[in-house]
């Protein structure tokens, strides 16, 4: 993302207005945003939280690259918030017309849909759309590429908080596919602007991203050096056709045994440290099945963090288009 | 269904939580579900009723096979008493990442839907899911492999009822592929807990049922003495590509003078029988066109009783939810 | 579309119960829509009217070929009017199952969906349902075969009054591949009921249409001869796949320089003449990019009348469902 593209996301007055990377977010502004997204925490089998903040706007879902648990987080945030959410399925229709991405942005900004929750998988196509909408219209990145997913950025962020809120004493550890994951990204971004006390990219070497970036990062190899007394360990996501086929890149069974995260690999880790992963995973690739579902696993609170981040990020720009 | 499965369908007050299957629903129930369903009902071109029953509930509509009919029949059943509803297209998503079935189960979970309706091509898997999810959450059998489809037999219950409640002296016969029809078991659970007076499930050879699967039931292959004086003639569904492939099925011209429910054949039942069909129907193999729709049929009326028969088994689970 | 079928839209008061084709809808009618559509326009960036006058009801869209445009559009205009609406992916469920469409139609009635939106890729099928739909609900046409395209034409009759009203002194040219589009005849029926001064129908000879289906209009082949004076200039999407492969129908270089709207062909048009197109575009072939974008392009405008003339459609025959 260029210097350009950061400022893009802001509005004359300074306020958030497209959300495409969490690169140029100070700590203050996402401080602001995992505070709101706290108040839309409820407790379990309790109703969740709505409001009508967003009601007559509506919400594009224009997914590019199939997604169950991140179109519907997305949904679901904005009908409680009183939007309509319009789910676009984007592969089976323009696209096999040979309709230019532009020219299905122009046409939802026709039809008054305000926001445009984009999933690319291809790299800058949500700040291209941000560049070109109408004034009014705001774009929420959803996944892009291996370069930026803020909204996953900003519940790993809130999840940590969750479990200590003083950064600067954290030593985080992200363990896979570093070279590929928006995930790791985006959360190194958001880590790095409040102060990460250490950040750890682990990863086979044939997997490491290039140094410069995740700058400030520490890049290891060996996983029991990585995890050594670390308070946050998340796994990534590997894609099954990396794995035995990408030179330098072992088999299942030496990857689990090399790289996964694991109850024998978590004895590195600190005794109280929290367990992490974006989802889906692959049970007994990058991670052990029993620890996912174990006391120290907070994956499924990552899952409702997401909900109330978005609903956090929604209102946030829809007090924007309401002149708020 | 093993019998903790049955007895996993109600909370430790007894109450319905999750419809996995009509074994264990006593006459009593089954008859204040149907009653409850009477409630839903309006005059044709009314408008539909509505509640907020269930309001600020999600419900989650996952359909691991294709569906058009069951699938909009629940979505519409939960939006016309208020609740969000989201359709998860799961063959193109998550399984193709090679999630499992239960982290897809606790992903929702966390992000507050509180009903899962299940279709599934697999057999146990509602009651799989229903065994692992939180207390707060509730399962909807929609359709399991060859065993299971509750809310179905529900609404051909309440159907036969409409034309005589009195079936202690109703004679039903259900003709077709008996062998791979959830539709004939959870009817016959239905019926046999309302007491019916005589059950015939009618097929050819190779298309019965193991005779355990279906106790108190009549196993015939000859559709006149099947039919004889019947007051209910339910046709089930072939899967075309069973006809003429299996071993001792007839062809679709042989299968229709054997086996179809044409005005040929319902000269045997009575006079006044009631014709139903679970639908979608292969007109012309397991039934005559002109008859599903004539007069003695009350197959779009099966439809209509299936908003209502979810609409009430919805509003009973809703009220557990909310602790009433 | 025959007589009885331009008779079949209205019901036995006169008032418009279907819309199947504009054939029928005198010029008095289709100005009372155009008067409602302009009363769901708003300002860019407002929010969009609202109103509950099809609060209760359910709409039903049935798109048999993929569309996003007009779905969502539909889809839109009937949640702002405080509807229901299912959308129903009819390619990928009962169609598989072999089900008749008419089956699927008494499904949907059967459910309480008043409104039938149905796109088809056969000549014949909204007429068809419409005949035997039940007496309270409505079917939209939503595109049907290369026949009719009516709540098109509706926006594009809007679209062309916001330029001038004054449409006996109207010349309009609509330029492509005319003997396959439904857009060119909904269009074309729409302007002569208004008395449109003049109306060419300008492409190859190949793509020309039958002279009895444009009466009135006038059949050129010719671009620059076609174009001269209009007012308006309608590009009608062409398949890429007729491009170079039908007999008579040049490559795209040529298609471009020979029939393609564009700076240098609209040099023959009035210097104010608005350029229109039903999208999805393609660019570089029927039109020229910066000519899409340019400001006698009102392109964008005709997706925003598409929301605001399906909501004053919907309305008025929500009246009638209510009996108002």
């Amino acid at each position: 993302m260029e210097r350009d593209d950061t400022k893009l996301q802001f509005d004359e007055k300074g306020n958030l207005r497209h959300l495409l990377s969490l690169k140029g977010l100070d700590a203050t502004l996402l401080t602001e945003l995992l505070d709101d997204a706290e108040g839309y925490l409820t407790a379990p089998g309790a109703l969740p939280i709505r409001s009508q903040s967003l009601a007559g706007r509506t919400i594009g879902n224009l997914f590019f690259e199939p997604s169950t648990r991140t179109r519907a987080s997305f949904e679901l945030a904005g009908r409680r918030l009183g939007a309509d959410v319009l789910n676009l399925d984007v592969n089976t229709s323009s696209r096999k017309k040979g309709e230019s991405i532009l020219d299905t942005i122009y046409t939802l900004e026709a039809m008054q849909v305000d926001v445009m929750v984009i999933r690319d998988a291809s790299n800058g196509v949500p700040a291209y759309i941000a560049r070109h909408v109408d004034d009014h219209v705001s774009v929420l990145n959803a996944g892009e590429s291996d370069v930026s997913h803020p909204t996953q950025g900003l519940l790993d962020l809130l999840t940590i908080r969750q479990h200590n809120p003083d950064f600067k004493n954290l030593a985080v550890a992200i363990v896979g596919d570093i070279q590929h994951s928006r995930v790791a990204m985006s959360a190194s971004e958001a880590l790095q602007t409040m102060g990460v006390g250490e950040l750890r990219m682990i990863s086979p070497p044939a997997l490491a991203p290039d140094a410069d970036r995740f700058p400030g990062a520490r890049i290891i190899d060996n996983l029991a050096e990585g995890l050594k007394d670390a308070d946050v360990v998340m796994a990534l996501r590997i894609q099954r056709e990396r794995i035995g086929n990408l030179d330098g890149v072992p088999g299942i069974d030496e990857y689990f045994a090399n790289y996964g995260v694991s109850h024998a690999s978590m004895k590195f880790a600190k005794p109280n440290a929290i367990i992490m992963h974006p989802g889906p995973m692959n049970r007994g690739i990058e991670i052990e099945g029993s620890l996912a579902d174990g006391p120290r696993s907070v994956i499924t609170k990552q899952v409702t963090n997401g909900v109330a981040v978005r609903m956090a990020v929604l209102t946030r720009i829809g007090k924007i288009m309401s002149g708020l």
